[in-house]
């Protein structure tokens, strides 16, 4: 018989990561400040100034210390900053799920690349002035963690994702960051490109997972930038036909000046999700194999569900309302696979790759850039509809 | 582009089988007939005596023609059949799903093995005296059928599947089936157990695709036949430790006795899913893998949802209510997998194997036997809970 | 225990096609003829007119009778026809494997592709008119075949390949072909890439089951055709960086054409496979996932064990000499996969949707076109290393 | 165009483990002595006692200093280990493979159990008085480790791996290991049980890789150690039937009493692998899917290859012979998997799972015993076929 544990999921000892960087250390340190909008310190370029949102529901700028490297670490100036949804969620609704709660100030960004201006003791595989991605998720590594030790790391209980509450994100001008979560860009990959290779490796991790293969006929549910990306990806990996939806007109037509050949569909908001995926199989001359959902709404779930072939698979990047119906007898009867996606792991060098190699362009995506002083102006265009953004940035 | 075609799914060429054995050639057969209970000719072993259930929501007896072996065909003496739930079902509901509608009289059964009494043409794979499990579903095996030419032909749109209407069943004396979908018993394999691989073919399916591998901690919801079944073979395949749930104390008492290394938990009713996922994980003593979900109910898939880990499975082999609700947060943020079973394909030659290399020993759930003559009553008697019957066969 | 049958693999049965396509029905046929290298009729458009290989290691002009559309069968006039490397083995070799031996006058060809011009009974998915590629092999697709019900039909052991012997091949005039395996083709698709889906088909197998992915970086050895369409596939997958390897600098010239951005390796025939591994990494600046090993010789499988990480595979798409050494110890210590492809099953529909959809462009690998009337000169280029053949095509 | 590295491979940074276990260390510490065979000090229980082997093929025992428990690291009292078969050949012939080569005095033993004794700073999960496995590889977890970091980490290049040159091993009283790689053991599974975990591990690693699954036939070629502990691995996944092999038919006989419903196969060494594998297949009753081949030689790894059916898999878990010759025509012609096994990665916690779940018992595979003052003599027994040996333990 097998042996009972008192306690199925231990209470979890601090990594050395989760104490290396403690928001409190930041928010108590004398450096610390935040800054009204006509202080003259934001426009400083000495300063590590960056961009947070509050318990308070705002967004504003902050003065923090300046790192210095620690063991096995390296200072990063960050060169370039997207502006990701959760931002602008974490923002304006201060949570994302039952755990994640913006308490305090938060700094935002997690989406970044910049340049190795300081190295730390033990640090081998980088140097001054290398030009990196900042993979934003540091797991613990340790050996008694499953989730790092087999690899699927970012199940990791114990990771420091920054700019996810309580901890500190990227959208800061110096940034402290382990070497190992450093991802070296070749010369013909700028930092735009490589801030925006974080949106790709959700969309990468989210392919890899529903098994997408040469040839695949699918639907991408949702044209907004994971949808974009996720199209983008798809194409690199093959897919034909493809035909991706969305509810607005210019977002499909930016789509289809993404990839010329993908079939856009505008969808109604009225419409049964029955009668879209009708509209959906009909536009594609087929049945999709795999519905790649990246919206994350319940009646588009819905319509990719009765879309796919019989054992084909609806594959949620999207998130959405955390309570969704779903129509069992006809999955059952179809054998429907869910599944969903968080966050990545082991992406960040296939995405680099795949840009380097002129795969994937992520270039047209940005549509918006800001100084790191106009932060917060940025962060209102990236949550205004109407300024029609696809990927706003932050540059310094 | 892609070429478009006019309609998406054509419409179906009616396979061979799907005309051979159209069910109005029995209907109208001059020796059909609905025979009264009283009927002496209940008991002449010389008649094809089957049982049936019709629109009306009776389950009754009927005469039907001595079929004769056509080209590639066996003629079966049915010697055990099973009553699976779904032949009560479609006796009391008249339906399941939005297609399988009983509009006459059809014969219930598929869950049958018997003896070779006659061989047809070109059959050159069994003998007159060979004993068969006698697999229900008939595919096209046509190669511009995607399902067949593939390997996943559950899902052949063609599909005869003997007792899903209007295709009458093989609850029945006499019986003539496609040699190719005849499994030759070993000699160790009794009709009773040939009988039972159909459940078990059931079972295999659902652990085949949800992937379960030795070592697996898993959770088993359900002690039904299904749940059972499941049981058998999740722990012939190494699951370990294994929990398996009810709401009853005696099925979980005849789990105990099928496998009693198993792990039995006893749910509440009235306790909410997120309450008896935690009793899940402490009787384990980890979290799941994978939760076979043998129920189709919404609160036991809710509960499974929330017991498995990160990245973990969870596979519903039962049939439930139409439209579910789940917890797409949740799903989300720890990456579960939803995945179902629609009957099987390429089962039974290992369901035989592993009943005949003793790994799975299916007889004990069996606690009910009646003759032909007595189907009426043993459907009454599946149909009872407060029978407990696990498994009511009919043999002859 | 399980019960043991008296043979493993029992006497196979003919199957229909075995019987309908016997070659013997050919050959004996009063309008069968051997022509003459001066034969007016040759050029007689209105005969059956093929190219054949017999067991004196002669390639030739043959007469055949023009088939008519028997039940389930179209009549195709074939308009393309590439001569495939067996074909040219079979006529200098006569042999191929210890089985696929020429015994008689043989009918080459089987990458082809036409023009429905007769359809026989209870064909419903084609009509007049339609252009079809022809997928060359015909399986059983009966149920008692494993490898027919289990989707892999590239393995039934009665199957018809149309030009391996004894049956005759598709590079005939007028072709009967079970309707199943006749595929249409999309306006967009010529008869010349459809004919180019043959070896596109062998490709798209290897690569499928290598579990090639997006982002992959591999090594693809040997520019010959199947190296250069599996360029084309491996590209169209995504995979990157690719390099390709060969010893002759004019190929490696022709698949820079095809895709761009594709690596070339020049190797050296004195070379050791452990210093061309060296090369590869190198070229590569990564150890390759996958090796794509299109030549079947022992030193270029070596060369791609040695270059390959950890846990990578090894995938053999060339058939190469029977015997041959690796080094066992390395394999073990790396984990490296060898794997090996036979034929193809389930890639036609694939091969013409990515064609089609514009992601892979066979027209540049025709590089020699006769008629059907010039087919034996055909077989001379073909089979003459120094004309610079990538694909000879026979078009009538 | 993708960036190029200048060096493939970097020279790999030392790990915190590769210095932390240095064996200088040991070699140079005062307390280090080899102590002669008549030395009363093998007998003092409080000195850190162990066997070794050095570079003159030489098999001795040897004091080394008593550890301390370091930062993360727990001093395990050792009392169970067994002797492998790379354990004597290190001794016998002083090297695996190209790079694992004995030049100093090595501590043998990597089979091993014990009870922590002490516990080092930030060790959290394990107490004095613990029962525990020791993993004897510890990888890095690095995150810039492609394999650590992708959960694949026996393929860690920076692996101390615990006996393998130059590291000492844990056939030795007091052993300090981090305690992220020390598995608690439950009570009803034994110190003897705990140390046998590691060859199960490699058995367990082989059959998650082969992908076997419940009912699959296969055929295990060699009853030696790794043999056994496969064929209890594979009878309780569910494989039926199950053939094994041996040139020697003792060990058939105990696989038997392992398994009583196996297959055993009394191989002539003098037979053609073709005639082998016709005598697997008759005696399996059908060809094989997977053939798990224990014994590494070219001539049993052949009749593998023959034995298996289309699509098939050889899984070679034995170590052999550099350099081996296959039928590249057979395996190319019936889609021949092969796959090598190299240590094993995340296996410990199943096996101990399996093993306290009642579904392995490796008792009885223990048939000599000694004390560790014994150890020299214990090699000299394991070394001597005669002595039908199939696990010697040393025990303290």
């Amino acid at each position: 018989m097998a042996t009972k544990v008192s306690t199925v999921v231990p209470a979890p000892v601090l990594s050395t990561y989760e104490k290396h960087y403690d928001p409190t250390l930041v928010l108590t340190h004398p450096e610390f400040a935040v800054l009204p909008p006509t202080s003259e310190e934001i426009g400083d370029k000495s300063l590590n100034i960056a961009c947070a949102y509050d318990e308070k529901h705002e967004v504003k700028m902050i003065r923090k210390p300046v790192p210095k490297a620690g063991k096995g670490e390296c200072v990063v100036h960050v060169k370039a900053t997207g502006i990701c949804g959760s931002d602008v969620h974490f923002w304006k609704h201060g949570q994302i799920g039952p755990t994640m709660i913006v308490r305090d100030t938060t700094g935002a960004g997690h989406e970044s690349a910049g340049e190795v201006i300081e190295v730390g003791e033990g640090v081998e595989n980088l140097k001054i002035g290398d030009r990196v991605a900042i993979e934003a998720g540091v797991p613990c590594s340790m050996p008694d963690c499953d989730a790092c030790r087999t690899g699927r790391y970012n199940a990791c209980p114990r990771v420091v994702f920054f700019s996810t509450p309580p901890y500190h994100g990227t959208l800061t001008r110096f940034h402290a960051h382990p070497a190992g979560w450093l991802h070296k860009l070749p010369e013909n990959v700028s930092y735009e490109e490589g801030s925006l290779c974080e949106p790709l490796a959700v969309a990468l991790a989210g392919l890899e997972r529903a098994g997408i293969k040469l040839g695949d006929p699918i639907v991408i549910c949702g044209a907004g930038p994971i949808g974009l990306v996720t199209l983008l990806a798809a194409h690199a990996a093959g897919c034909t036909p493809i035909v991706i939806t969305d509810l607005v007109a210019s977002r499909l037509e930016f789509a289809k000046t993404l990839v010329p050949t993908v079939h856009t569909l505008l969808l109604n908001r009225t419409d049964s999700p029955e009668a879209n995926s009708e509209r959906i199989k009909n536009e594609l001359g087929m049945m999709p194999r795999v519905a790649l959902e990246c919206t994350g709404f319940e009646s588009s779930i819905r319509a990719a569900i009765y879309s796919v072939c019989f054992g084909g698979k609806v594959f949620v990047i999207g998130v959405g309302p955390t309570e969704q119906s779903y129509p069992f007898g006809y999955c059952s009867a179809n054998e429907i696979d869910l599944q969903f996606q968080y966050r990545y792991a082991n992406q960040y060098p296939k995405a680099i790759r795949l840009v380097s190699g002129g795969l994937i362009n992520l270039k047209p995506l940005v549509t918006h850039r800001f100084s790191l002083a106009e932060a917060v102006k940025a962060f209102h265009v990236a949550a205004d509809p109407s300024q029609g953004a696809i990927k706003v940035q932050i540059q310094d």
